[in-house]
């Protein structure tokens, strides 16, 4: 298989078929990093000792966010998702916030695009509540680290945690 | 204004208060990069010099990405923007495939939201398109190069460029 | 399980794994009423014997609200309903509209929160078409009456009707 | 005005002209209450102390549920709303769980709805997160507050506090 | 202007800048046609007849679809409707349903493609709830009857009523 | 079956229970046509020969209206589609854009209506690109040309070719 996805002979896009394909069981994990600098780093941080809500916000977006897939990414199959779970980590020596996403189904296809959605969603959202700190933050990178399910088998990548 | 934004004074998620906020105009541009293997940056070069769709698919799905951001990023105001822009630039030495999204409207509240999340979904349908190719993809960094109107006036940033 | 759902250990927000479950058929019932002024059953009443489109609003929102739950309830899984029914009654003596909505499906959790979603959709639609009239108009009580399907079996509540 | 809204003369669903009207400061309030059993109240109560997310993602929903009331509620128009907030309070005697909601905006029509909208989705998810400890949950009343703005003028409900 | 919209020098989409063009007052009016079968044309006028809801379906997802042009048609800017109608007419000569849909707002750009979108919506759900009686039905045609507001002016079509 | 849709005993609006239904293979064929002016003919093939967007981007809101159905269309029930094309040819001698739009999924009711929708919405976004060189396009017929799956077995409609 050495071709692009979702597109035909004549390169153009076309929603793939995976009508032949098997429902087996499909996860798939994402992660996401975005630098920030310290008065926004303290922030989020103060906000988190206090009950405050960024992170709840931010997690409850990248669930959200995983189940909006089928609508953002045009060529994207719909998946009836069976989990998905959002989780932040703060690096106070490096500043950044890092996000991790492990979704689930049972389906035709993988759910990578659903994690990889959800991160990035999950992390524009805490932008979104940072920005009145400063408009210097950064995005990234994010990245598939593990899948499971389907024909291609098990994926893991390495060397960037 | 050292705080979060739509936080309120318990630390709890509130959408901001924009009503006193004078219309203005409001432009924002963002970029993004994505890193990809060499057989996955010929398919895209092919592809787009083949009349293919791989680019202009991503292209739409950031114009539909920026509409939608209201529904995605929890605290965002809803915007009617007047004009959204994306494009791409392909870099053969570092097997990049870059997306800026130039945005602008009429409104009590800055559209920069709305460039990050078109730059954001615009570059995960590139990578739907291209992961049968490989998952070994990277997106990021992404982050605000301009942005202008309102208060806190005309921002940009240097040096990622 | 004296647990709340779609939490994790720590209390945080996580959509619930419902993958190892069995695809069963789940039906719900849910009901609502709403009180509201003279003159407003009186306008509801003369349009629904007009055949006006007052309650058939009403019960296409319904429909709809339901198959929008996902979107809505953000924990929620997403379903493909197999049966959505919305209907109304008038209560000339107590001036209350009620609606009742039961929704079927096929799958690995139960249907409750499409059939409430339904309903709350719903009233508010009579509501929206009525305040003209008073806004003096009450939501509640909605509730569960009746749920099959899953491993916690049967659920009927009684003394509500 | 003793019609219907948004019903013309022969009695069929319409989305009222709004044009004519001016654009003023709009705000609204909206109230909402759910009945739970001491299990399910100790369960909130417990999961708010320890900083967890129900009541986060409660109010991220509502909030998102005012943004989407005119995809939810046929006949309303949409509305560019400049502030949303959800709070929740618990009544440990009468073992409820009460939200309030009040919405902002500038335009040619009211906010009730989204208020309304707001405070039942917000309500609703509650109930989701809760149902694994009991289905014998009630919600409402649901009702409208506070309005203010436009040519009715101001509107208190009094009484039901 | 003798040029595509929502096209840049290269042909490339891009969502065209209305920034610069004023708010008034826009109108549109679109007309669509479907023809039937006699079994399918008798079963719309019996329910229409005894207060069913076929038409009334037709006529919310016809207000609902205009509210949705922003979704469904990539390049279409977000306008806030003032005023949506959707109308059915029966001509048993020729078997036809004809629908007519009148949308105003007051915007920068006009709001054409909300009325055609509407008329397209509401003729599919006709079609939904006909086809169990026959799928020999035939949409169109779909045209614009009559648009003003903005700097072309009043446009008006004869000669397909 | 001599009876609507989607309608019970009283003619009301109810999605109608498909739950006892099969889940086999379905596949659908729809066909549409849109009637333009020369300048807009060639405008369009202009476009094409130069690697433009128009049709690119018809044919992802083809595919994306095809994913939104069961929100357009209120009694439609959610599938989850295996896959979807979309095409178009130009006929220089007639002036007409024709789109066809094949779909399929494994589900328990046909999918017609999500093929129809994605012809009648890729014929849109074509028009919203042409109007700038005249409102006077038609559109339509747009028609099911073919069908299989399910227990009503196959359907071929001849002769609008």
């Amino acid at each position: 298989m050495n071709e692009l996805s979702h597109v035909d002979r004549r390169g153009q896009a076309s929603m793939v078929d995976v009508g032949g394909k098997a429902e087996t069981l499909r996860t798939a994990e994402a992660v996401g990093r975005m630098q920030v600098n310290g008065a926004i780093f303290r922030a989020i941080e103060t906000n988190t000792s206090k009950k405050g809500d960024v992170l709840a916000a931010a997690r409850i977006a990248g669930i959200q966010g995983a189940k909006h897939t089928w609508e953002l990414i045009p060529l994207c199959h719909t998946l009836n998702l069976t989990q998905v779970a959002v989780d932040f980590s703060l690096s106070p020596e490096t500043l950044e916030v890092e996000c991790v996403c492990r979704v689930k189904c049972v389906g035709k296809t993988g759910a990578e695009m659903e994690a990889l959605t959800a991160v990035s969603t999950a992390l524009l959202t805490v932008y979104d509540m940072c920005k009145a700190l400063g408009q210097d933050m950064t995005i990234g990178p994010i990245f598939l680290r593990d899948k499971d399910g389907g024909k291609t088998g098990h994926y893991r990548r390495e060397g960037q945690d």
